[in-house]
């Protein structure tokens, strides 16, 4: 049986993660962008049409993510068949939530259950990672590989990328909190120095491997310890109003940690079930003392990714 | 029964590891520095011999990494009799393998098992990095943890340290080779820059948290992948005569990955038991050529800490 048409849901997620710059990311399985890919008769990539939370995205395949991202597979797959993308956007643009890298994704996971013989997951990250370069200028896995895969995973190497699933302790939420406000990614980026100072460096990384540590042994003190940015936070937090209140509330209010999502103006929180709510209104009632009004979620961090809905 | 007498070994250890600078570090149980402590009637510290593969040790406790060390413990402890030290030296100063550790762990272990009320093995840690800071200037924890806590270890925190014990792959193996040549740990760190690119950050760190995610998950090809520092082993490397050849050499020999250990000149490499004895022959065989002999060691990567063996 041929299908003619497949819809994906592939979820918003949060990249960086406080000390896994470019490297670590999680799937935030709340909101998601829902791409719908027809067979048609033409070959080729076509979209159809862009609805959602976005709109104005480019029509034209090489200069849309979702697009670009199909256009890679179609290379790939050579079918004898065309592509109809249908984009239905439910992660804000410029959110700092991994839009992009979304739209990428759901329409190689949709157009994959099209193909006599699909892809490997790995396989899609690669043609998605050709989406994401339309959105950011450069590759980056970090958002693409939680939205594919779920959960927290790890990326090593870009040109042929390696995904680690890290297991995630259980009972973790995470805290979510969009500001009502836009952050262009590449001011976010422009913003960082090109150099890590040897102390931040040998702090930062013993952070990180703590942290993959604790999460591989449920140690939820090692978590805590070790879920703080020395690196890239303390230049970036400088655009987020409120972003230091906001951080002290998450944590007194028992969070394990809050720190910008990806290059912001979104912040998470990882927090235990039994005080996730409690993180989640004192950081929207420090927002709201500084006058920005948020979109929030909480999630489990564990979840599935990207994924076939009809 | 009080002990009038204790001896202990305590374990040469590789620092750094390629990619944990300053914050892994494993155990080599082939060589060790034996410390025998005895109780005295007087109070205080004193130093009876040094003897070994290193003389010329200074006998003032406030200058020799041992006496340093049990001076700590003995503020701590403040017992009713006093402490002798015979230091044996096993591991060659200036070898890059954790000798200075080694002497300052063995004194504080051999000295608490003559405490009716020892300390815990965090506690003893603290003690014995007062010793490091006699012999580096600094506080590094990186030999003193994988010496006392034994196998491969990570530290994090510097005022207050927290070890985690990474568990290694079954049947992994360290080749360790000391080349007859002194380096001084004050020389290769002059030699760092003080701050690491952006782009080398980021691949230094995704080797990191691939390597620590690929011990815990046994997966050979992540720690192969990952086994390979990008950030200090390039600055160091010329202070080795023929570091290049015998990478390489161990490398192609199967190894799973070879770098520095610690500030060098010692080199070591990771390699599965069947492969461990080419990969040794292999790199001794490139320092040969280079005009250089070497001491050299195969032991497994998992091992016992610093112990009372007397």
């Amino acid at each position: 049986m041929t299908l003619e048409r497949a819809v994906a849901f592939a979820p918003a997620s949060v990249a960086n993660v406080a000390i896994g710059f470019d490297i670590l990311g999680f799937a935030v399985d709340a909101l998601g962008d829902r791409i719908t890919v027809t067979r048609t008769v033409q070959s080729g990539v076509r979209i159809a049409s862009t609805t959602g939370v976005a709109t104005d995205l480019p029509t034209d395949p090489e200069r849309n993510t979702a697009g670009r991202a199909l256009l890679a597979l179609n290379v790939a797959a050579k079918p004898d068949f065309g592509f109809e993308l249908q984009i239905e956007k439910g992660i804000p643009l410029g959110s700092g939530l991994g839009g992009s890298a979304a739209s990428a994704v759901g329409a190689v996971v949709a157009a994959n259950a099209l193909l006599a013989r699909p892809f490997t997951k790995l396989e899609l990250l690669k043609f998605a990672m050709q989406g994401e370069v339309v959105a950011s200028g450069s590759m980056h896995v970090d958002n693409i590989a939680p939205c594919l895969f779920g959960g927290l995973t790890l990326t090593v190497g870009i040109d042929d990328p390696r995904i680690k699933r890290i297991p995630v302790p259980k009972g973790i939420c995470a805290v979510i909190t969009h500001p009502h406000m836009f952050l262009s990614t590449k001011q976010a980026r422009a913003i960082l120095k090109r150099e890590v100072g040897m102390a931040d460096f040998v702090w930062q990384t013993a952070n990180l491997a703590g942290f993959i540590s604790g999460c591989y042994t449920n140690d939820l003190d090692m978590i805590r310890e070790c879920l703080n940015d020395v690196v890239i936070e303390p230049q970036r937090r400088q655009l987020i109003p409120g972003f230091s209140a906001v951080h002290a509330a998450a944590i007194s209010a028992g969070a394990l940690g809050c720190s910008i999502s990806g290059a912001g103006p979104t912040m998470f929180a990882w927090a235990l079930e039994p005080q996730a709510e409690r993180v989640r209104s004192t950081m929207l009632a420090e927002f709201a003392r500084n006058g920005v009004e948020c979109d929030h979620w909480v999630v489990p961090v564990e979840s599935d990714g990207a994924r076939i809905v009809a």
